[in-house]
């Protein structure tokens, strides 16, 4: 089945731009919130009833064009041997944070099918409940931005700790690089083989590096995970997200996705420009606009459509995940405006 | 007296390049420390006595090329009507966060000789310390800066909050920044008529905004702010520093500031090259740089100053402000490097 979803993300003509949201499951829906009383995050990211369930919830309620498996870019984590805790009004813990070189021997590279068991039996099951409707895309984060995690421990403004540990001891930065991109690698090839029809790699704090850095610290290894994805699974589309990459647009390029997923601080058109347009993109709302009037965000929409210009290989999302205390009815709305507004007659 | 730093703003040749650094005056230096024990950070910022004594520490360790008045951007804020505190672990907390017309309403414009006579008096005292020696630079937030901090009444990772109030209730939002660039515009040019050879805007969050945002919502105060100050004080360098700011270069300079400071993610060549070499440009060293053994930590100078490629304009300083825990010989060294790395023949 060819789905508007997949045809852009290989750059093929659609009736439609296909529009999906990062979070798209998450606390903005009633629904969600439901099933957050009877479980806690971790609790929906490890039992796949929950995990399905959430993960249907944007299909059916907003129309989207593909869904996302929901998980937590830590998940792979925990099972290299951190443990990981949600913390309310502080977000993620690991402990202990990863500081020396015994602590990256003692990290175990995860084997899916008996680690990760329950994600890969949630894709299995949303394959065959999606089956028809849209495409899964699988959920990964990116070998930089779980480094940041697992040297801090916890979240950060500015993650100046893990890029003090990256400057002061680069090797066993590399190190833990390393057994951070072998985990993700089989780990997204597992999602694929379990049956994710397309990968996300999320690169939340890769922006924080200067170009330099970007391209030693951060960028071989993350090409690294994408070639053996591709490599593995041909012609599986490969979503690359950087959040803040306008300055290293180009090395972003050359890590080798089919598609970049772009923040709302670009205009779309001057970095679809800059990437060149033999890459599909995907983006780019700012995820507060939906705090805006209907009227004024559909303005935004139409924007960001004519921006795009429609040509094929654009991936409508917001440039940034959805906020917790978004109005339910404008996200709705925002599928709606990017099916209506790009529909080709 | 004509100092390198001064000449530099003016893009006058010097015989080296002039080097200071964001929060050279902090907890990096064990000096600075000491007099933490004595008096909070508050405490600091309104003691002429203390306020020197911590402005004139970095020019004595470092060499520094200028002194920065010791301050916070959150100081005017105070005087305005909200309370403000620092509380540990967590940072600054406004109170009442400013939220509807009425909030606003209340807020006062404060007379800076009345209100803020301990910035004039460290000031002036500064300006005696400091004859021949370095020129003084003030210190002031930039209104969408301030007005994040107003709105959501603390630090914020992404200042959803401010965003949100500004694109649901645009006439509050821009109420509230009409009242703070008016206090930051007399704030300004009251630091300037006791002394300040120079003034320096931070606008830490704006970088946070879409180009379309930026320029609607930050901008045109901005701009107002810093009209107000040249007009008032003519010849006196205006420095307008915006983190994150790769996407609106172009918007930046049309605020008409005489310096533009850059964070560490351009390029600084072509960052200039983008603004044209009409304009002086500072930075932009990433902080965290200070954490490399220093034969690197050259490495990294000796490249900055290369893209600066010797034209007169260029100030050397951090791409944000330097980090606590920062060795503290790294940032003697760093200075030294500059200036030795920098002088012509």
């Amino acid at each position: 089945m060819d789905y508007p979803f997949l045809r852009a993300c290989r750059r093929k003509e659609t009736d439609y731009t296909p529009v999906w949201i990062m979070r798209q499951a998450g606390r903005y829906l009633e629904e969600y919130r439901e099933v957050q009383k009877k479980a806690d995050f971790m609790t929906v990211c490890k039992t796949p009833d929950l995990t399905v369930e959430v993960t249907l919830q944007p299909i059916r309620i907003l129309g989207v064009d593909a869904a996302i498996l929901f998980s937590d870019i830590l998940t792979p984590v925990e099972t290299m041997g951190l443990k990981l805790q949600f913390i309310k009004g502080k977000g993620p813990v690991l402990e202990p944070p990863v500081k020396s070189m015994q602590a990256v021997d003692r990290l175990g590279i995860p084997d899916p099918e008996d680690d990760l068991g329950f994600v890969l039996e949630s894709i299995r099951i949303l394959r065959k409940e999606l089956e028809g409707k849209v495409p899964l895309i699988g959920f990964c984060g990116a070998p930089f931005t779980l480094a940041c995690y697992m040297i801090e421990g916890e979240t950060s403004k500015d993650y100046s700790g893990a890029k003090r540990l990256m400057f002061q001891a680069p090797h066993i930065f590399s190190a833990l690089m390393e057994k951070i991109t072998e985990t993700v690698s089989i780990y997204a090839d597992a999602q694929i083989k379990a049956g994710a029809q397309a990968i996300q790699f999320f690169d939340t704090w890769a922006g924080l590096l200067s170009r330099a850095d970007y391209r030693k610290y951060a960028l071989p290894y993350i090409k690294k995970a994408i070639s053996y994805v591709k490599k593995q699974n041909k012609g599986v589309p490969v979503i690359y997200y950087v959040n803040g990459s306008s300055t290293i647009l180009d090395l972003v390029k050359s890590a080798g996705s089919s598609v970049i997923g772009l923040d709302w601080r670009h205009d779309l058109d001057t970095a679809w420009e800059a990437l060149g347009h033999n890459v599909a993109v995907q983006g780019n709302l700012d995820p507060c606009t939906l705090f805006l009037p209907q009227d004024q965000l559909k303005k935004r929409v139409k924007d960001i459509l004519k921006r795009a210009g429609g040509r094929p290989g654009h991936i409508f999302n917001l440039g940034h995940g959805i906020l917790p205390p978004t109005p339910r009815e404008n996200a709705i709305a925002l599928v709606e405006m990017v099916h209506q507004l790009s529909r080709k007659k």
